[in-house]
This record gives C-alpha cells, sequence and structure tokens, in this order.
C-alpha cells in the first residue's frame, strides 16, 4: 500500500477491469449481498473483493447504504427512461405496454446479480432510501396507468369475463415475480417475454400474439433499449 | 434472576400471555426479523422482548435459524394441509385451486407480521432450511398440478388467447406477490379473494364468478380451514 494512493481511488489490482471503479464496487457489492446478506456484508469486505482500500471506497460512496440504493435506484431508473424513449414513439397502449414491461424484465433477468430480491429489505424503509422508493412509486403508477389504456381500448367485457382493477397493479406485481423466479433457478429462457404476455393476458387483450411481439421488439429498437 | 430458572423456560413477565412460550418466540423474532433484518436481530434481542432469559429461549430453539425455519416452514405446511383436507372433498379443479390460493393467501396476507418476505434471504439457501424449500417446493407442484387440471377441463383455446405453461408455475408466483404488496401497504380489503379470482381468470377460466367464490367459500368450512 503506498502513500500515495491514500484516501483515493486506486486504478490497479482489480479483477473487472473493463469496469469503471464505482461500477466494480456496485458489481462486487450486488454479488456480497445477495449471496451473503447485506447486513452481514460490511464495506471493508466489499473493497476487499475488488481490491481496493475501503478509504478509496469511500471516496466513491459514503456508506453501505449508498451503494444498496444506486443498485436499487437502477432497477427502477432504467425502465422509466425506457418509457419515456417509448412515449415519443406514439404507440398502441398493448406494445407501449408489452415493450416497457420487456425491457423491465430482461434486466430483472439478466443482470450479473439478482437485486430485485434486495428490495424488501427493511433497510430500505428508511429515509436513505426515499429516491429509490419514489422512482418505483413511479413506475408501479406507469404500469398502472398504461393498464387502465389497454383495459380501455377493448371490447366491453362479458358477464364471464374477469376484470382486473388497474389499482391492483397487477402488471407491475408481475414483474415482480421475476427475482422469486430468478432465486428459485426456474424460469424459460423466453422469461421476459413470457412476463410481457403474461401482462397483456392477464388485463383481458386478445389478438395476434407475434405480430404484438413483433411490434414490441421493434418499439424497443426504435426506442434504442 | 433466581438459579431455580437457569436454562429453564420462564413463564411469567411476557407480554402475549394467550400463546406458550414458543409461540411468543416466535412472534417476537418474526417483528423483529421483519422490522430490523434477520440478521441485525440477535437471539439475545429476542429473548429480551419476550421477557425471557437467552439461556430459556434455546430450551426450545437451538438456533436463531432454528425460529426462522420453523416460521417459514409454517407458511408452507399450513396451505399443504388445507391441500390434504381439500382433497378428500373431490371438487371441481376450479374450486380446489381456488379455495387452496384463498387460504394460502389469507395467511400470508393477515399474519401478525409480513413474514414472506424472509423467504428470499440468503440464509435461507443454506442446509438448514432444506425442509422449508422442500416443503415449498412441494407446494409450487401443487399448485402446477392444479393449474394443469384447470386448463385441462377448459374448452380449446381460439387463435387470440393466451395459454400459459402450466411449468411457469404462473399461480404460485401470483401468491408470492403478497408479501410485496403487504410490504408496500397497497392492497384491497378483499386481497386474497382478489388473488384468487386472478389466478383462475389467468389460467382462462370462464364462468359465474360469484358461484366460484360461494364453491370456494363452502369447500374452506367444510375442510375446516
Amino acid at each position: 500500500m503506498n502513500a500515495a494512493s491514500r484516501g483515493r481511488p486506486r486504478h490497479t489490482d482489480r479483477s473487472r477491469t473493463d469496469l469503471t471503479a464505482p461500477e466494480e464496487i456496485l458489481q462486487a457489492a450486488a454479488e456480497l449481498f445477495t449471496q451473503h446478506g447485506y447486513a452481514a456484508t460490511s464495506t471493508r469486505r466489499i473493497a476487499e473483493s475488488v481490491g481496493m482500500r475501503q478509504a478509496s471506497l469511500y471516496y466513491y460512496f459514503p456508506t453501505k447504504d449508498a451503494i444498496l440504493a444506486e443498485l436499487l435506484n437502477d432497477t427502477v431508473q432504467r425502465p422509466l427512461e425506457c418509457h419515456e424513449a417509448l412515449r415519443a414513439l406514439d404507440l398502441a397502449p398493448e406494445v407501449h405496454l408489452h415493450a416497457l414491461c420487456s425491457a423491465d424484465c430482461t434486466q430483472l433477468w439478466t443482470s450479473p446479480w439478482n437485486v430485485g430480491v434486495l428490495c424488501l429489505l427493511p433497510e430500505v424503509r428508511t429515509e436513505r432510501f426515499a429516491e429509490f422508493r419514489s422512482g418505483r412509486t413511479a413506475l408501479r403508477l406507469t404500469y398502472r396507468e398504461l393498464s387502465a389504456r389497454v383495459l380501455a381500448a377493448l371490447p366491453a367485457p362479458r358477464a364471464e369475463d374477469y376484470v382486473p382493477d388497474p389499482a391492483a397493479d397487477v402488471v407491475f406485481r408481475l414483474t415482480e415475480t421475476l427475482p422469486n423466479l430468478r432465486s428459485d433457478g426456474l424460469g424459460a429462457d423466453r422469461q421476459p417475454g413470457r412476463i410481457s404476455d403474461l401482462a397483456l393476458h392477464v388485463l383481458g387483450w386478445r389478438g395476434d400474439w407475434d405480430r404484438l411481439r413483433a411490434g414490441s421488439a421493434r418499439a424497443l429498437r426504435a426506442a434504442g433499449a
């Protein structure tokens, strides 16, 4: 350890060298939090895992909570940004909802570590995670609004049809089942697409599924997602 | 502290006197685990919260993991027992599934503490929780089998219908959304019934919903649940 590096980030000896130092910290923390638990992981252990001094880690993240907050914020900010990009395309509501749900589920499903399981930790109810919680609420209400638009465009239901209340947030809740599926080591290859199909199905949408999937994929390409 | 009580449970000074000592320990632990976190809660703190010496707590539960295992086992053993009682009634598959789902969701929704959020903890992947995990798998496969029976009894789907794969365990996953809903402080009065309705809806069942709900409630009374 040399004196010049004290309190400053080290940029050598890291195992994941294609990442920036904060990205490396986030990825190492995601692994430790999901594999060993949040409370059981110290900032010292995170620093060791990236080959960095603890003081250097604090240069990027003042606290362990700040690392978790960044990991969790990312899980809601990315789909919210995707929603904005999709909005500019002026899509039919079922295509917009399917595309948003696919993008959201793909990140929950393919991120290096299953960070989604961390959002129910009691720590996350504290003030330090207010930004994450408000982003998560915004995402939930985005799904609710899109669901209401899909429902409004459907033919009138028959007596034997069940019509979910948009306020039950069923599509948002379906996306939240992915961390559980991942944690169980289950799920199909096309799992994110399956959840998106299920989202439209549960709202009572019926039609040409291949066409819907193709339109959704096209929208995501156009949105740069 | 008197010598006679050493290593033996104390039966006085407890705040929840209608419960047995192990029940009190379980309830206090459920509160602390869900409100402050599992890793952050010591057996000492649990013992203090029920007004018991730590040595007395160990008389009932050898480890903290044993307390969590008992709490989690209960969440799967109760619906599995309910399933056995329903099986004796020889019900139509949609009634059986609706009733099981209602009983399962009611316990997840109305238990004093939201214990369902604890099943994704990394600790739960260890050998000590093997019994819970195998019970949870049994419950998941019970939902899968009942879902397959409901699907088999439906009229042939039309091209525009989406038919969920029973292997996707969508009904089991819907029940797992309740801990998230509870954690968010959201959900309707009839939330367990809503999830049961949604379970049948998602499988594509259509019919007289009031009759289904009445049959399900009757079956649960007959099953003593």
